[in-house]
């Protein structure tokens, strides 16, 4: 009986390999460099099958026994097809037809996705998200992405675009420029960039003494900084932390009233900042947020770090192929 | 072979009432009067049943040959298990569960659903929505509700508050009371009594002559009056008519990122404005909506009215049974 299912996530650096059973639980996780030389992936992907082939041997498992494979990749992704539109930091400067590569090698269904789609689906299959079937999960790193799952099933939108939930507009000032083009977006107030932002725009502004003005003035202040002050009582930087937590708390009123999910999710480098943040974001969520809609719902941290990605991969063949019942 | 849908649109004036077959093709639609004396509910569904079994005869088409009966309800559903929550139009205080109810009189699937998802997916059907699996629709009307339909299923979350688009907060001055206790909420300032309460707020601010001063001062303007002013371009309706514009294309840019529907269609009462209104919504959205989610967005008028109800209600079987091959 086939019961194994190959999981990759693929990073500009590194990629994350795991091999999970039909329940998701991990049999064996493992990494292997991250080969950029070849703009059409073709020799990546092919090391990719390389070294499922090694590790299946090592464990004395089979190939035959293989369900699908699960692919995520930092770059935006025709779920339909498998084909991910470029990827920079692969040094992917067009379209790669993941699934098509890989169905040269093997003959298993193969599902492909962004890696934030990916990281949602791991922290609703075996992290924060317990397993509900509308959860939505948001990553706070240097920039805001996210991954929102309705009915069980990850909302990609039309085009792709569903669950770009960095880029839309919450700063009316426009105060900062966002990578995607416009201003004001989530993104430019609370990403880690966001708070840097904030801290340049208001420190000139405000007569509060700050911990961190050394740190303001040589311009190598980091959101990271910005919290530990916090934690310490730093008023400057406790206004910075609201104006964050607030910001952060209006996109998750504003989920909340669109998928209404069960698990608000916090992840991505930010999420480490602790009660000091994710408080101050509670708060305001229950202040902002309609309130049938925040009835049973929580904003609950991430569970699985950098795991998510590879458990998610591996989701994708949990959810698409095994619970739609399409195992061959 | 089955091949009938029975479908109820319950109003609190009126319930209209629809025979469909398998591909969402009209039969029969008639109305009936809506019997609001039995808060059990008991009654009117009872009557609602004798009215099919009644027209069933009338056009020579049996009981037996019907796969499914979907009604929409002006209340909170539970989609799972077809119970109301009260319904305030129908007199219905507490509970009703519709779907028990309606069991003793047949033993086909029975699905239910609130009116503002209803009506969403009628139009995704048989109207604006082309039948594409990522469609949203927004009732602009005395209040602002809507549905929003991803991978060709309903998103109603995890205690149905899904698509309650009208209430989230766009007014940061926070200055107007919404009916759900809150402030601000996007129905404050972009349905009919929106529209009110921005010429409320703002004509004694501004110093533009406008031809609905008198209605203004006796207390008696509508929304349909500011339109029609904008129309023949009165420069205060039509500084009104860009703000409700504003807001409207907000919530749509807001919908782009998050459920990237192929289709956002307006509808409700205030849809009837034309031109005057959705041109400027398009405007704005296109300023604000992150461009790969504006992609091939359309933001068009609902095309079904009234119909869109019994349509949709039709369409939950259509969905709900046919589609997933539950047809018994």
């Amino acid at each position: 009986m086939k019961n194994l299912i190959l999981a990759a996530d693929v990073g500009g650096t590194t990629c994350k390999l795991g091999i999970f059973d039909n329940h998701l639980d991990r049999l064996a996780k493992w990494s292997i460099q991250t080969d950029v030389s070849d703009p059409t992936g073709v020799v990546l992907l092919k090391t990719i099958y390389s070294a499922f082939v090694q590790k299946l041997n090592e464990l004395n498992l089979k190939m035959e026994d293989v369900i699908g494979l699960g692919v995520g990749v930092p770059g935006p992704v025709d779920f339909e097809t498998g084909i991910v539109h470029g990827a920079v930091n692969l040094n992917w400067p067009g379209d790669v037809n993941i699934r098509e590569i890989l169905s040269q090698f093997v003959n298993f269904p193969i599902y492909v996705d962004n890696d934030a789609n990916a990281a949602a689906l791991g922290e609703k299959h075996k992290g924060a998200g317990h397993n509900a079937d509308d959860v939505v999960a948001i990553t706070l790193g240097t920039g805001v992405g996210g991954g929102i799952i309705s009915n069980g099933k990850l909302v990609h939108g039309h085009n792709g675009s569903g669950a770009e939930i960095g880029h839309f507009r919450v700063d009316f000032d426009q105060r900062f420029a966002c990578n995607c083009g416009k201003y004001g977006c989530l993104e430019t107030v609370a990403s880690a960039t966001g708070v840097v932002n904030l801290v340049k725009f208001y420190h000139p502004k405000l007569t509060i003494k700050s911990s961190i003005l050394e740190l303001i003035k040589e311009d190598r202040v980091t959101a990271k900084d910005v919290f530990d002050a916090s934690k310490k009582g730093d008023l400057f930087c406790l206004f910075i932390t609201e104006r964050v937590a607030n910001y952060i708390a209006y996109a998750c009123s504003i989920i909340s009233v669109m998928s209404n999910p069960k698990y608000i999710i916090l992840g991505g480098g930010m999420s480490e900042a602790g009660d000091i943040l994710i408080e101050n974001i509670k708060t305001e969520y229950r202040n902002l947020t309609f309130t049938p809609a925040q009835n049973g719902t929580e904003i609950v941290k991430a569970q699985l770090g950098n795991d998510a990605g590879i458990a998610g991969a591996a989701g994708l063949i949990k959810t698409y192929v095994i619970d739609e019942e399409r195992v061959e």
